[in-house]
């Protein structure tokens, strides 16, 4: 039942260092950023175009995108994310072809999140696919599995909205569980589901670790066959506005039980390793993840 | 396949307080139980008879089974933990009548736990079983899923103890994953391997959360049927001699894990709660779990 192989997306570079209240240096994130390329990781969100009057931190996303460009191996695919044609725009000046497109599944993250309703999201997607034809748009749908205002979110309204995205033409959605809310027979169910209704949708799953969860859903998707996680170096990410809250599943975590189990994920552990007490060394947050305790600054 | 309902052993008092170096004030303790209790708790590991010149920490054994024996309700199944026949004496002495048995299925490990070969260990078990024929034994059996000196721990080793200790008459056992090494696919093999073998055997599963996969091996657990999990509040456990190393799966993680997927556990979670962030309090000690970190202290 389980893979033989799963594909890590990286998100610590932007999921992780938008959650950082502290400015990092554009030169520690490209160094760690670097590290993890060099460990073997071929799939990131390196940096995210977003108005950095809202993010200070993802300021340097041209610099961070154009550093990578010039040094990055052929195979290594540079993903940014982008909340709007403004920030998909900013992305293809850098040099990126691959941008990650954010909506919500629940209205209300959708409004607090990017500022409009889900329809709007949707038009804005349409025009941004004319605008761009030659960059690859793939969409993270936050809030997939429950949402900080809504709470649950009914399976079906998910269903609804990838529905939308399909008829636009993606076929590249990760499903994210925003809050760190989701269990792992909701997963099961969930994923059951999304293959049904879209057997050739490439599907990624990212779970934060809040409550816990996050190893737990991401072995509830193995056995479904899931084959992409999205996971952050040190478990870097939630939300820095709320005192003690965990952040996303950690990547070594992640590799760690994913190899223990026998399946390949192409990393090389140590490397890898030296990168999260890179992190802990030049980051000014606190890691999340289990195995980072155990690194050596 | 998810069983309705599962059974919460809580090894806090026993696993976690053990591995706090700076003595807990027995009132304290004490209280903590009570406070479990009151949330509905109602198998609980409240102590452990061992030299108090090896572990100082529970020197108060006696005072603290004696004032749980007295005020507990009566449903109550109050459990300690015992590595040889002087501390079943004395459990027993304490008015308890269910003590749990510690040997491991490695070797070097059972020797540095107990300081005895396995086979020792085995006989002493048959010695206690004559002299106390009143007192329930149950069994943990330590390093199930890896031991820290000998790295992996065959199954058919595991099988083999299981073997000896069924023919003993022992009828329940509890499989710990002492160092956090377990991974969900070995769970699953253990467990079918268990209950094909000894298919009448009332089964637990203990799992540190080292690695961070305690939630997703009791999901592997759940997902086979297993009932019975040990956990510990706030994830109070763990090795205190290596630093950074995390503990226990944190009971209320498990709890609110398994009750998200409708799997009911008739603990209280708000007393539950009121407790951990009173262990915050009383216990010099960092809580691991995820949800004690959004506990007021």
């Amino acid at each position: 039942m389980l893979p033989e192989k799963i594909t890590l997306v990286e998100v610590g570079p932007r999921d992780g260092f938008q959650n950082v209240k502290e400015q990092i240096p554009t030169e520690d994130k490209i160094s760690i950023i670097k590290g993890m390329i060099q460990a073997g990781v071929r799939q990131m969100e390196i940096t995210s175009f977003v108005n950095p009057k809202w993010l200070a931190q993802m300021a340097d996303a041209a610099e961070v995108a154009a550093e990578i460009h010039k040094t990055a191996p052929e195979d290594f695919r540079a993903i940014a994310l982008a909340p709007n044609k403004r920030g998909v725009e900013n992305a293809v000046k850098a040099g990126l072809s691959n941008v990650t497109y954010v909506l919500s599944a629940s209205e209300s993250h959708n409004q607090k999140n990017v500022n409009r309703p889900i329809k709007e999201s949707l038009e804005g997607l349409a025009d941004i696919q004319e605008s761009f034809p030659d960059t690859h748009i793939r969409v993270s749908l936050a809030t997939s599995f429950g949402c900080p205002f809504e709470g649950d979110v009914p399976l079906k309204n998910v269903l609804q909205i990838l529905t939308r995205l399909y008829g636009l033409g993606i076929r590249e959605i990760i499903l994210c569980d925003t809050i760190g809310i989701g269990n792992p027979l909701q997963v099961q169910q969930t994923v059951r589901a999304v293959r049904e209704q879209f057997p050739d949708l490439t599907l990624g799953l990212h779970f934060h670790d809040t409550r816990g969860m996050g190893l737990s859903n991401i072995f509830a998707g193995l056995n479904e066959g899931v084959r992409i996680y999205e996971t952050s170096i040190g478990g870097l990410g939630g939300c820095p506005f709320a005192p003690g809250s965990a952040g996303n599943t950690a990547t070594e975590d992640m590799l760690n039980m994913v190899s223990s189990m026998g399946i390949r994920h192409n990393i090389d552990m140590d490397t890898y390793l030296r990168t999260v007490a890179r992190v802990k060394e030049k980051v000014s947050a606190p890691l999340t993840g289990r195995l980072s305790s155990m690194c050596r600054q």
